[in-house]
């Protein structure tokens, strides 16, 4: 790729609190060069998703932070522009983590090859890709929603939040969504969501009640903050609370004030036996191919529904990052780094 | 049993925070007439544990409470004195939850007959009853400890913790203990513990992490507080809590003092993928056969060792029941209600 050039978007560095544009910072450079088993990919679609705030963070979590002046790290799907990996050639379609850059070379193995299919390529990182999945076995897994109870989700207009719930009621249960806006809450309530109630409103506690009349059976949890505040009351004995997130607590930088609310929790799980389990994606990924096939197959039949925020240009992901965390998308962010593969 | 007189003793008031002997009356009273379908047993064995004062207040929990002049409640190995049931009969040997009285009827279904064997009639109370049931059912089904990992367990003398120790060695996993008082730690390494902390020492966090170099796998949750603030940070990626009891907290009258912890406690879930379940055995009664034929085996071998701390006198349970939530006890605490069954 002698004539292009590579744009790519790095950490200047580690926010405290709240995330600012100038924590990023966005370069010009060469188009990497494949080594031997691997290709170079062009990016189409960057997928923004709330734990990229973690990898910001020095903290200790499940996976080693970005380095400072290191490429933001993210799911993208792109086209195939030179390979030197068995199996991949020019034109191939591929999704992969080559992060917030226009272009990657990178070892095949990484990447998933897309079968042309009747969906949009971009649903690979959503409703097919990372947040579904996450949705698809958090819920299966741990949240194990029977039939006619009650499944609780925040986020609930958002990639993995719709999904859960659209599972929970395919699989019989009553689906109670928490979103913010009463726009999204009418898209919740669209999709098949028995209720939706809007966080931003006054006393969430009691209209979650009057939208729970039989307790909460699963709460499948990505938010923390206020929304647990009002769920954790509210759960059943043997409920089950999948963890995969907390975006109200990322930007937190200091623990809040007394009392101290944790033996609390443990007695609430000790006398209501609650099960509370924290899980990433990938702890399932032998489930990778059940998932795409059920999640295919009700995406095609219309029994499954998504929606899709699209912002244009890796310059403005920075931004559409930061209004992430505060709810300002509305379906599954992404960004649109460079144009569809010619037909 | 015209010419016998029953001893029970009652919940004479809710105690707020520790229990006093004056929260409890024995009283003396005619012997119950069982009905039909009934037996009258005669108490020999009464068992202590720290689940009854959960009982003992009216705060919302996984049974109702005892009530006000109700009789304590309590698992017991009795002899049937007469029997309108059928497959029972005088001299038969029954364990049940007959309570903190020398006589009762009760309906025979909630009976269960004693095979008679090698082993003293008590540990149907302890290593082979509710004790080691908790212990097995908990461990095995949530802890799920595998070969070459650390398991950790407090009240490590104590009914509960010396099995879940025991069988964790025999799955092949570091065994920690954490107990009162060094007499109570040389006991807890002799049945087979890889080491055992007293928690009465110094700086308990740092001793348990020299005993756990490589971490926490899983934690036995039966005590919280302090223990649990020492565990907490040792806890490796993926650890399993099994949850039966907090006997640190139940005396409690008021939240602790800031900061808020549960926020941390959630993000740990996360970042870790921790599994938080809480549980009594009773979740698990359709494996109490296979616990059984285990327990049975591996203490009649020798594999299992237990120790039992036995008092005498239904008038002396208060004391030794308030002892235990303070510890005193070295052993399954046992009541010696009234004498062995004539062979």
């Amino acid at each position: 790729m002698p004539d292009a050039e590579n744009q790519r978007v790095v950490l200047a560095r580690r926010p405290v609190g709240e995330p600012q544009e100038s924590d990023f910072r966005t370069e010009r450079g060469p188009v990497a060069t494949p080594g031997p088993g691997q290709a170079l990919v062009r990016t189409i679609w960057l997928s923004l998703d709330p734990y990229m705030r973690g990898r910001m963070s020095d903290a200790p979590s499940y996976v080693p932070p970005v380095l400072i002046d290191g490429v933001m790290t993210g799911g993208t799907v792109g086209e195939v522009m030179e390979s030197r990996a068995d199996g991949l050639k020019p034109g191939d379609l591929v999704e992969g983590r080559t992060g917030w850059q226009a272009y990657a070379a990178v070892d095949a193995a990484e990447l998933r090859r897309l079968e042309p299919g009747p969906l949009p390529l971009s649903t690979a990182l959503g409703v097919l890709g990372m947040p579904g999945m996450t949705a698809y076995c958090g819920l299966l897994n741990i949240g194990q929603p029977k039939p006619g109870e009650t499944v609780v989700v925040a986020a609930a207009s958002g990639p993995v939040g719709s999904m859960v719930g659209q599972i929970a009621k395919l699989r019989g249960a009553r689906a109670v969504g928490i979103a913010g806006g009463e726009e999204k809450c009418a898209f919740v309530r669209s999709i098949g969501f028995d209720d939706c109630i809007d966080h931003r409103g006054p006393d969430l506690a009691a209209r979650l009640k009057q939208a729970c009349p039989k307790g909460i059976d699963v709460y499948f949890e990505n938010v923390g903050g206020a929304v647990w505040d009002a769920v954790f009351p509210l759960l059943n004995p043997f409920a089950r609370i999948p963890v995969c997130g907390l975006i109200s607590q990322y930007n937190q930088t200091a623990p809040a004030p007394g009392p101290d609310r944790q033996a609390g929790l443990m007695r609430a799980v000790l006398t209501k036996r609650l099960t509370i389990r924290g899980f990433i994606v990938w702890d399932f990924a032998s489930q990778q191919a059940d998932f795409l096939n059920d999640a295919t197959a009700w995406v095609e039949s219309g029994q499954v529904k998504y929606r899709e925020d699209i912002v244009d240009g890796l310059e403005r992901a920075p931004a559409a990052f930061i209004g992430m965390l505060h709810g300002k998308n509305f379906g599954k962010l992404l960004v649109r780094v460079g144009p569809d593969a010619a037909a």
